[in-house]
């Protein structure tokens, strides 16, 4: 073994998003974010996939409500939102709204010391895309 | 301008979970997983915060309904769930639960090349808890 595989581990949080049709949604994070495919599994219809935007990792996976799994279509609402830290908000923002995602709220320099908008993309998930300034 | 100043910024995707009481949230993730707290704003009663376990950062904040922000306790489900991968998936998880987490089940090998067990917080979030093998 090496030491580097006997290092601890390094301790990662990342959102697993449940969808309804996760190959859509795959399709949608990749034209929208330019999101790459870190591994996808598909079984059944369902699709489990890792995406990476310029490093940043998160998962979706088709809802299953009978495993508490639910899509923001579901329970009409949303329970976590995405903070999604970029170097051009603008940028980000305009190619999502582009490519299907709905306007909350445009970018703009807030009180709190971001720059940031909020969007909902097709599948119900809100994005907060900014920065600090 | 220093050139580390000038330097793109990294791109960076984290969960802010919605939540009811987002004091007694930000006490219970210290306690269960040991969560610093990096940034803390108090305002009229409502917490955003953001905190990061062993260097892995997610933020909170109390819901707000009429900002599309629903707690799992308003809407009846958790739309994301959050994957939490750490050296000691077995050590983490009983601690959660010791902490006031509940089962939903346990920690094991899975099929598809994980250790990994989930539960879900007081305040309706689900965490898979867990590391490949």
């Amino acid at each position: 073994m090496s030491d580097q595989a006997a290092a601890p581990r390094k301790t990662t949080v990342s959102p697993m998003l449940s969808v309804r049709n996760g190959a859509k949604a795959v399709q949608f994070y990749q034209a929208a974010f330019g999101a790459e495919v870190l591994f996808e599994l598909q079984e059944g219809g369902s699709v489990v996939a890792q995406l990476s935007v310029a490093g940043a990792e998160f998962w979706l996976a088709d809802e299953s409500p009978e495993h508490g799994n639910f899509s923001p279509e579901s329970i009409a609402g949303s329970t976590v939102r995405l903070i999604l830290v970029v170097e051009n908000p603008d940028a980000v923002y305009a190619k999502a709204v582009a490519t299907g995602a709905k306007e909350v709220w445009p970018v703009d320099d807030q009180p709190y010391g971001w720059r940031v908008g909020r969007i909902v993309d097709p599948f119900g998930h809100h994005w907060e895309i900014g920065r600090p300034l």
